[in-house]
């Protein structure tokens, strides 16, 4: 009867449960514990005032939607339409699994880089999608091009990306770039970016989004989120670019799926936006949070991994124990009081090498507090 | 390639452009042009304030669900255990698309009655579903239940029901309530009830929601909004009830669908739900308005059908002109001023009636203004 017989309650869930239960500080679930800016609240309270309330125009609001043509014409040089090219939806998972729904079909294929978000394998199969594993290298989670080539057949519709990388913090390069290019001219396969982390990037990298590369982004769904940049994970609003004959397909979905998104959040968001200064800000903000854990993790048993963008950092615990790191993360959570999630969950067969991954969009308190304990281990 | 070939743009989204591009009165999309209550607003600002920004809880924060249930407990006699059988959705249309994907799979069968709001076919075959249409009976649009037996097939998944209805303001019956619980019991078919304008009936009648009937219940879900009945269609919540064997799926697909919903909004509907008079003074204040507009009405050349419930009011036409319906809206919102519905939307062969929907979910002189205008026919 289920279509989704395999699926339990997802790891965020599961792990902030845990978290919650035994009053451990939570490393586990990608949220920030500081709180959005007052401006942002103000802007949003001043359109609930203005009478915002009711719904907003299906694609969202279009003062929004020009914000972001113009936010994404400055960063990644693209001129999207905001009329036929943006659409505003609750949230970034939100974003994706329209996307999938406008496009699979019973059968069709879908290449999905393991470890995977943990939503992208379930949304293709709600949709009768077959999922095409295929992994990343350990321990520098980086695509096989041969590989994925390889895995190729005539059923293959879409490939899924992700770049700045959760869990693992990796991110596309022009070498990727290339071979992603060749390969959507060679097959006619439609690209579905996930780039919620897109300002999330350290060490003076550039997110190389799909926005950028014309003949990439004519066959691309490209998602991200206004909760990861903003610190408002609770708001659930995103957006999708897409170019106007897919997304065309896309709005067909979405106009029956949900039809809108919040109206008084769009109009909030849209005033944040006039201030560049709010997303320009962000690398610096969160690169120091991850330096600054890494620094004090030096301490510890843990081993870390290269983290170059993203929420997280991934952590081997190899000199530790040699648990699965399922087993490790709920004993840490319990006996530690620091709760983490086990990469293991992100790949469908639970492929287990031994990782961990914590959220460092915390307050200093909070990720000092967490090492305290950490290192104790 | 288009999963969706002989879908457009929602009527809604075309009327509500019509209207203002014509500056038309717009009587067609049903939202109210009054505010929702300052309390509401000022809940929702304090929650932001208290720093509520983070994810809520996958299936909606606890207090909104238990408040939920004291409603229902309430009002329809039913105990619903708001830990497993309740999901905080973003608004009632997301709510019918997610049970629909969670249930239905290429080839299955659903029965649809027509006219049918819009998003029901689609969100059908959208999950590659079989969409099983049968007319409700002209001019009373009640359900012909020897019909439904003729057309149930073993692949006979699903019957949507939607009371009070939309776009005709027709409601189930106690007799109706009889036929499909001897069909459920016959038949093993899941039910998918459409209730978002729960508090919007008329002249005494009692809303007969699925949930009253324990027989029913445990084979359905329940979809719910708050949108319709709080005048805060912009903020897109929703809910949906349904017992726990059938929410655990529900949740596998919403869990990945948009994981959560917006929280500070939560917050500010929880305690809003505090107050039962938020919600029981919602029949005398709507009734008014249909009583109203429908006096104002006698004097115009428009022959009424009776609406019993929700937000609109169906009108003959036929003393006026011959016309189809939607050339007779489109002309009347150009000519006129006042934009409609053409009932012919909500069917999939586009019948036509002669017949058109005007939302009366309207401040009085916005009604007054509009009937002024539409008397001049
Ligand atoms: C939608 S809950 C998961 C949040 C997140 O992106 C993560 O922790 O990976
Ligand atoms: C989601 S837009 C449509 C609003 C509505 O329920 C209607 O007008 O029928």
């Amino acid at each position: 009867m289920s279509k989704l017989p395999n699926v339990g309650t997802t790891i965020f869930t599961v792990m902030s449960a845990l978290a919650a239960q035994h009053k451990a500080i939570n490393l586990s679930q990608g949220f920030p514990d500081f709180d959005c800016s007052e401006i942002l609240k103000q802007l949003v309270n001043e359109a609930m005032e203005q009478g915002h309330n009711q719904y907003a125009p299906m694609p969202g609001i279009m003062p929004l939607r020009e914000a972001i043509a113009e936010k994404i014409s400055n960063l990644y040089g693209q001129n999207v339409n905001p009329d036929t090219e943006i659409t505003i939806t609750p949230g970034g998972t939100y974003a994706i699994f329209t996307a999938i729904a406008t496009c699979i079909s019973a059968g069709d294929e879908v290449i999905i880089f393991e470890p995977a978000y943990d939503s992208y394998i379930p949304n293709v199969l709600v949709n009768g999608g077959v999922p095409v594993l295929i992994p990343l290298s350990y321990p520098d989670y980086h695509i096989d091009w041969q590989l994925v080539r390889s895995r190729i057949t005539p059923r293959t519709k879409m490939i899924m990306l992700n770049t700045p990388h959760n869990p693992t913090g990796s991110i596309l390069t022009e070498a990727d770039i290339q071979e992603l290019e060749k390969l959507v001219t060679e097959f006619n396969i439609l690209i579905l970016s996930d780039e919620v982390y897109e300002h999330l990037v350290y060490d003076g990298a550039k997110h190389l989004s799909i926005l950028r590369y014309p003949a990439l982004f004519r066959n691309s769904f490209v998602t991200f989120s206004f909760g990861k940049v903003f610190h408002i994970t609770g708001w659930k609003m995103g957006y999708c670019v897409a170019p106007a004959h897919l997304m065309q397909e896309y709005r067909k979905v979405h106009q029956y799926l949900c039809f809108s998104v919040n109206t008084p959040m769009q109009y909030g968001i849209t005033g944040f936006l006039k201030t560049p200064e709010h997303y320009l800000s962000l690398p610096a903000f969160f690169q120091q949070k991850r330096d600054h854990f890494l620094q004090l993790m030096a301490d510890s048993r843990f081993t870390p991994l290269q983290s170059c963008g993203s929420y997280f950092q991934l952590m081997r615990y190899d000199r530790i124990s040699d648990e699965g790191d399922k087993d490790f993360t709920i004993r840490i959570t319990k006996e530690f009081g620091v709760a983490s999630i086990p990469v293991s969950a992100f790949y469908q067969e639970g492929k287990d090498d031994h990782v961990v991954r914590f959220c460092f969009a915390k307050r200093t308190e909070t990720l000092e507090k967490a090492v305290e304990r950490l290192r104790k281990i």
